[in-house]
């Protein structure tokens, strides 16, 4: 299966759900963007690495990097290869050199572990086809948002710091979607209007709710 | 140095900093215990194990697990070895049955870790002398904590939800000790009753404050 190369071109706390976080990948030399909705914790990690923070004490993922190092095992590339009921999977591709080996993990903490070892995320064309925003020209959202993240490690009282629910483990369908009331037309158009204001996270749900009524 | 094997007696929510959790180390065969104050996602993520829930998704720790079973790296041993300024620090001691090594990791993910792995945990004596508190007799805080923190993965309201600000990154010293007012031997009849009531991550920062009049 042909695959798409991907690189981080959004981070931004979630309008529509406590505590989550969009995670904005978009096609390498494309225009097609795939948000993922992600946990806070997750989402702070990545932030803090592309950032290049240097927390205190080692973050989980920077334990399980200095982890693999020790053992001389790379991460050589993370590939997220399926979605299902608005749930994507992705698996590491590591190597000590002799044996290569695929393991199952959270996009999230895929995405995260990939900042750290600098290896290429990719996907499936399918994936995009189905779970892609196509959007017009660049978007600059990308470094305020990361911003954003940033910084809620610091602050006490940003709402981004309340909670830290394991998202991804809550596939969206099992939560009445706010837009299962408008019909397939209107949703088209809501979902235009959130890509313009780059609400990529609401254009994730619009995108869903309109998969939802086509199969 | 004299290692002691310690096990996990409690896990709690802290009543006195947002989001963050008492993970309550108990000496095998004694009576002291040794309380850490952790993250919510650390928390969440120890009881997950010890309740044997399993998530639908691998947390970050049991990404570790797999990670580490694919390369045949076991973990042997979760060491405690030293405490500065109010913070824990650990390692995990893993060999992949020719090279073995000692790896930095907050206490929180090591022992994360220890609970997926089946491994012993560990600290000195001289970290139970400064950090551990004597209990008489049994505590029976330990089921009933861990369901605590169990639980808060699923309601939405419950206020261990809220926030995961990985705490350890903050030593306690940098906050206003709420103790600061009182006498050494005030603290002292007020670090009693809080063991009484087996409160004990206030117990901890009780013990924090008489240490700082000591040093």
């Amino acid at each position: 299966m042909k695959k798409i190369k991907l690189d981080i071109v959004g981070l931004s706390y979630s309008q529509t759900q406590s505590g989550a976080y969009a995670l904005v990948l978009g096609e390498v030399g494309g225009n097609r963007r795939l948000p993922v909705i992600i946990g806070g914790f997750e989402a702070q990690s990545i932030a803090v690495e592309i950032e290049k923070m240097t927390p205190s004490r080692p973050l989980t993922h920077d334990l399980f990097k200095s982890f693999a190092e020790t053992f001389k095992i790379k991460l050589e590339e993370v590939l997220i290869y399926n979605l299902v009921d608005g749930i994507f999977f992705a698996k590491l591709i590591c190597t000590d050199g002799t044996q290569t080996s695929e393991i199952d993990a959270r996009t999230s903490d895929a995405v995260a572990l990939a900042v750290r070892f600098e290896c290429p995320i990719y996907t499936y064309d399918f994936i995009m086809n189905t779970a892609g925003i196509v959007i017009e020209g660049n978007d600059f959202a990308f470094l305020e948002n990361i911003e954003n993240v940033g910084s809620y490690k610091q602050s006490e009282s940003s709402p981004e710091e309340k909670e830290q629910e394991p998202v991804e483990k809550e596939p969206e369908k099992n939560k009445p979607s706010p837009y299962a009331s408008l019909t397939l037309e209107q949703l088209e158009k809501t979902l235009e209007k959130a890509i313009e204001n780059e609400q990529y996270e609401t254009a994730a749900k619009i995108r869903d709710e309109i998969e939802k009524r086509k199969s």
